[in-house]
């Protein structure tokens, strides 16, 4: 045995053993990857011109294997394979890397996983900004748990989620893949979900790290403008989280460039902020051939082993999806054009993962027993159907709502038939099967439609779904209308379909010119208002979209964020009022379809709220709104003082009651205001959360211990600090909604925080 | 005679033997202003919240002008008021300012003058944004020069012109204030603006240092997202080219708080760039009410003490309109709460340019002798129509432009006989008179209908508005349908009314939701497009409108950018060939209405040409683009060498044509491209143009003089760079039309570039 096969050795012991035998190109074979896409899907990277090209730069196998491989890319998300088949490429592709390995490492296999795991038949969660409108963070992290004991049954060793993007415009095709606009909620769901998939025993990547969702006008890879401060207290926050607190041991770069500095080259970010401050010590991925974009799209290197050496001098470790630039780093070192011990960081930090994931004990390979793992297990869909009805906000309600008695329903627009649209971008029904010409979902999705027919006698329910969401047909508004007006309801279901690169509405490169609903769907709500007949507006999207021409006309307007394969039934319980909805919106609903100058979180609102400009950019609905069927009071606000040191802490609590017969939860919000700052500053800023289940009549405290770390920020100097002054803490149920506040004085002398600073508000729930 | 009399002593020992006498609360004084506004205009703040709370705020006369009075605010500007009144309400204020100064030191009146002078009567010339499209500075500096000329004659010492601000989002309501998107361009015609005003003895004031056009989503006020390299590289460049080779006299900081920090609060903004780097030495002067927004919409300044501190620390000296926060500066200074020389800082710099100004000198007050001056001269008129002309842009023509014959014209839309549409927002008549129930122009304005009417023989013209600019009246619409069907050629005048705050469709708080035409204007077009009759679309607008619904359904679209009082008669001369278009886009106009991911300078191109966003920013006409009547040529592009050390230059030259049978102008343009680069940069930038005069079969030789400096930016360490390497330096009649093209390599080591740049690429015509 030796000593790197040692389980009695220490990890580091057993990491530097083995990178002392490698020579230089075994080290840069551990950097790389390689993804045995199928040849019917040579499409992957679509018409999109730099991906194809990067793509087609790759090693082809026998090449990326011939000095060790680092990651096997996506063996399952390739293609439609069954577990069994998927399982024996998988022991097929591990043999020959072992055995072409000197050493006989075998390869880190990665997965996508957002909405679950990317395989054939594997359960379909609700997508991302599902889980910010739960505002759990437990049941996210019990989501992420069940998707990571699927993958490591099957072999997989890393899974590439969560998303920790801030959204910062609607616009963007990605909103669907984050938790929403609040530093605050993405940073406690992201970091819940990191520690479910890796209590798995899957490693977690944040993605992207960092400045994605603050590209131009949203569009995808679009220069991001942001000045450092928004970096730091907007687009950070929430990877620190998931570092320092989620224990998280992947991030991948971001194709962004900020400011002019593409992030994939930047050793400020990749290696001063993630390392030396947070204390990162996982492996850096790139985002799939953004090391070559730094040729291709950049325009920051001169030719490829030119990006190869900025990337991995910035601390990017692995290049994936396959190794297009990373092989030339060995000839680099030899011909002492590179450093290597930059090459010794990086492999370091991939064998001490592997030692870390057992790949390198003797019996690796019998990790993946899952050959007849049922994927989409009863458990999963139970939980499925959980993170789904969690996550469906009703927004507004005349009281239409839960219907009662037997009404005729007319079930109307593109989303109420359509299982496509229950599922995000990254779900592998829409990420990879949509690309084989008629393939099915791989699982059972029911539509709403089909929940309708199965819980109304026959003849109740008329179905006409009016327009597509894609084509520009409005020949079906004729029927829609015909049945919305012989109906006691219309329930008018629009929304997206995801979708990636312009095949979507939604999705990876689906982004929107401004927030309409896509396509004819405006006409079908309009056409079916028209006919008088109550309008209960579903929207199933992945963004949401300006409602302002309708809502005063609509009885009822539900929000599903995407809702998985159980959407269906989750709607049906919501709208029959089998569940009490009890989602929040994760990102505000816009009044006018016009791009918004911010979120709620743009400071200072001053600017807009005064008649400075003549557009008003405030929300339909708010950030954090979100209604029940039952009713709720927030009362008792109390402070356990008035002051607080610099770098003190008080308990801020307050009591919740549900004042209604039924019930119910309400997310207690909690909200930093800062009246008096060295630098402008959020109007509100969102800095604790509690969902709170309530039965009729019943009451509980919630108490938030607020540590002066939380009221930080970055000042004048570009240090984070605590400023002393007077803050406002204000307890509400949305962003506008803040009925109980109090005044507290941080007093003392201007701190810097340095780094491990408290990220988080706990929470003290009591009867 | 007091030694700060005395015309012989040196301006520095005048300026420091009157410091030496004031007491502090005399000191103060030099920075305070006031604004004589009559009575019946008391709503001059309009609704706006913040500015009518800060107006209210402002001290009353006699308080103002109690320890002595820094400026008068808009004497003339502030009502309708003749010279002669405007003259002896000037004196009078004058001779009680004198007389309660201890020291007998008048105030430096000062008015606005963007689009001329704001006096009633005053010739109303072309928004900056045609000054743009005219790319020519020797006439935009003449214009100032006249306009600097009727301003002195009346008593006026500084104007607040020109904007300098970039724009970075087309909906922004200033748009037509600036001289579009390009840097290059907006600097170096605001440097010729600067020239000519200053040469008539008037201050120039750079706007809106900075960042002001950066704002989110481009509302007014919003805050500006901007890193520091977009800052140097983008927004900065402009300000410093008036200031080092303007000898612009004084700056107005910007509004905006950039990533947080309000620039009226930035000792590095207004101090360390603004003096330190760029050595000015004139007065920063605040815009309205800003000082006390540092209080009232950024909250950095707890009261408008505090505010007025930290506004005189950063380095604004005069407070402006009123005086509202800066009044308690002598008594800070009394307390100890604010170093005198501070105080001493602003007040030398606002007495160095009294003494400089004349007004220390005995008979400060027999300047202005304008009482029987013609505001609106022959000669004024004469350059208004130059201006005018220079600036239409034609951007497609069929071949029915120019009109021949004596066609039967259908004058369809709202700007077709409306004089106000010819006028930006600055100008007296929008800005001020339409306050005025029922008030004239005070000028004669022809309107394109007034100009067609007297051209074409009786009944050969036909006009039909059709629909409003700002109400949704569709009942006129039936009407132009009618004449349009009836003509030989329609002439659909749409675009927008300049107003403020909400009062119109463009201008100062009139921002747009998106790049539609305003209201029903598109309406409108579709409508008389679908009569068949040929359509040429004129365009009166401060902002480009999305024109792709129409463009290719269109025989001609002319691009008119409030062409001023001359407007009408130029646009006639256009349509009938008797002006052959010159005028070239300032700033591109789209495609499609949605807000758009930014300029031409948008660093890189990439991430939208090859499909990784499903959507194409590319607009419809580019910047730089305009037609013409006569066709033109470039060939033999030579640079003098292929090489260039990082401190040399090289000449590039390039014949310019006229291959056409008319006499006409073409812009020879040049753009610089840096195929690798250290940080992305964009895929071209403007560097240098000419506009060239040809007649039929005429060739001109230009020689750009290309300095190693043109092609510097800001380097990864935020040092400003010339990097060694090849750039690629382009010629073109527009940004995407670029026929020709050399590659230069910089030799030489990277090399920092100091103060004191090569700022402009000096150009050399020869027959």
């Amino acid at each position: 045995m030796q000593p790197w096969q040692d389980p009695n050795r220490s990890v580091t012991e057993r990491v530097e053993a083995l990178l002392a035998e490698l020579t230089p190109h075994e080290k840069a074979g551990q950097l790389g990857s390689f993804w045995p896409i199928p040849p019917e899907d040579d499409t992957v990277a679509g018409d999109v011109a730099p991906m194809s090209t990067a793509f087609a730069a790759g090693l082809p196998w026998s090449d990326s294997i011939e000095h060790g491989l680092g990651h096997l890319t996506r063996n399952y998300g390739a293609g439609p394979v069954s577990v069994e088949d998927g399982l024996a490429q998988l022991r097929r592709l591990q043999g020959d890397v072992v055995a072409q390995s000197r050493h006989g490492i075998p390869a880190i296999v990665h997965e996508e996983c957002l909405t679950g795991f990317t395989a054939l038949g594997a359960t379909v969660y609700p997508a991302a900004i599902a889980w910010g409108a739960t505002f759990d963070p437990e049941l996210v992290r019990e989501m992420a748990r069940a998707i990571g004991d699927d993958m490591a049954a099957v072999g997989v060793h890393q899974g590439l989620s969560p998303l920790l993007d801030v959204v910062r415009d609607y616009r963007w095709g990605r909103v669907e893949e984050t938790c929403g606009e609040d530093p605050y909620l993405v940073g406690t769901l992201g970091t819940a979900y990191v520690q479910g998939l890796q209590e798995a025993g899957v490693i977690a990547t944040l993605k992207h790290f960092v400045g994605y969702s603050a590209s131009k006008a949203g569009r995808n890879h679009a220069p991001a403008p942001l000045g450092r401060r928004e970096l730091e207290d907007m687009l950070l926050p929430p990877f620190e989280m998931a570092v320092r607190e989620g224990g998280v041991q992947s991030v991948m770069n971001s194709y962004s460039d900020i400011d002019g500095e593409p992030v994939g080259a930047s050793v400020e970010l990749l290696t001063t902020v993630l390392r030396d401050r947070w204390g990162f010590t996982g492996t850096v991925v790139s985002d799939y051939w953004s090391v070559t974009f730094l040729e291709l799209m950049h325009h920051v290197a001169a030719d490829a082993a030119a990006a190869g050496r900025l990337a991995l001098t910035a601390g990017i470790d692995v290049e994936l999806p396959g190794t297009s630039s990373y092989h030339s780093l060995a000839d680099d070192v030899v011909a002492g054009r590179l450093d290597e011990k930059l090459l010794d960081r990086a492999a370091r930090r991939v064998l001490r993962q592997k030692v870390e994931l057992g790949l390198l004990d003797e019996g690796w390979d019998a990790q993946a027993q899952g050959r007849d793992r049922d994927l989409d297990s009863a458990d999963n869909r139970a939980l499925a159907r959980r993170v789904a009805e969690e996550s469906i906000v009703l927004v507004k309600n005349d009281g239409i709502l839960p219907l009662s008695g037997t009404p005729r329903i007319a079930l109307v627009g593109p989303t109420g038939d359509d299982p496509r649209t229950f599922m995000g971008c990254y779900s592998f029904p829409n990420h990879i099967l949509s690309r084989y010409e008629g393939a099915g979902l791989g699982i059972d999705v029911p539509s709403l439609a089909d929940m309708l027919a199965s819980a109304l006698p026959a003849g109740n329910v008329v179905t006409a779904l009016g327009v597509p969401i894609l084509e520009p047909d409005d020949s079906g508004i004729e029927a829609a209308v015909a049945a919305a007006r012989d109906a006691d309801v219309a329930v008018v279901a629009v929304g997206d379909l995801a979708g990636l690169f312009g095949r979507g509405t939604s999705g990876e490169g689906c982004d929107a010119v401004d927030l309409s609903l896509p396509g004819l769907q405006g006409r079908l709500v309009e056409a079916v208002l028209a006919t008088g007949t109550p309008v209960v507006l579903l929207v199933v999207s992945g963004r949401p979209y300006a409602l302002g021409e309708y809502a005063a006309r609509c009885a009822a307007i539900v929000q599903a964020f995407m809702p998985g394969e159980e959407g269906g039934g989750a709607i049906l319980r919501v709208l029959t009022g089998e569940v009490n909805p009890s989602g929040r919106l994760p990102i505000a609903i816009p009044d006018h379809p016009g791009g918004q100058p911010g979120t709620y979180l743009a400071p200072p609102l001053a600017w807009y709220s005064e008649g400075i400009s003549n557009l008003d950019p405030r929300p339909l609905y708010p950030f954090g709104f979100g209604l029940s069927y039952t009713s709720f009071e927030l009362s008792d606000l109390e402070a356990s003082s008035t002051q607080m040191d610099v770098d003190g802490s008080i308990d801020v609590s307050v009591t919740v009651s549900n004042t209604g017969d039924r019930a119910g939860s309400e997310v207690v919000q909690l909200y930093l205001s800062d009246p008096v700052a060295q630098v402008t500053r959020p109007i509100k800023a969102l800095i604790g959360y509690a969902k709170v289940p309530l039965e009729p009549g019943e009451s509980r405290r919630v108490t938030f211990t607020v540590h002066a770390d939380r009221t930080s920020f970055t000042g004048l100097r570009h240090e984070r600090i605590v400023e002393p002054g007077d803050i406002v803490l204000s307890v509400g149920t949305s962003s506008e909604d803040r009925p109980l506040a109090v005044t507290v004085q941080i007093t003392g002398e201007e701190r810097i925080v340095g780094e491990g600073r408290v990220l988080t508000t706990p929470i003290r729930i009591e009867p």
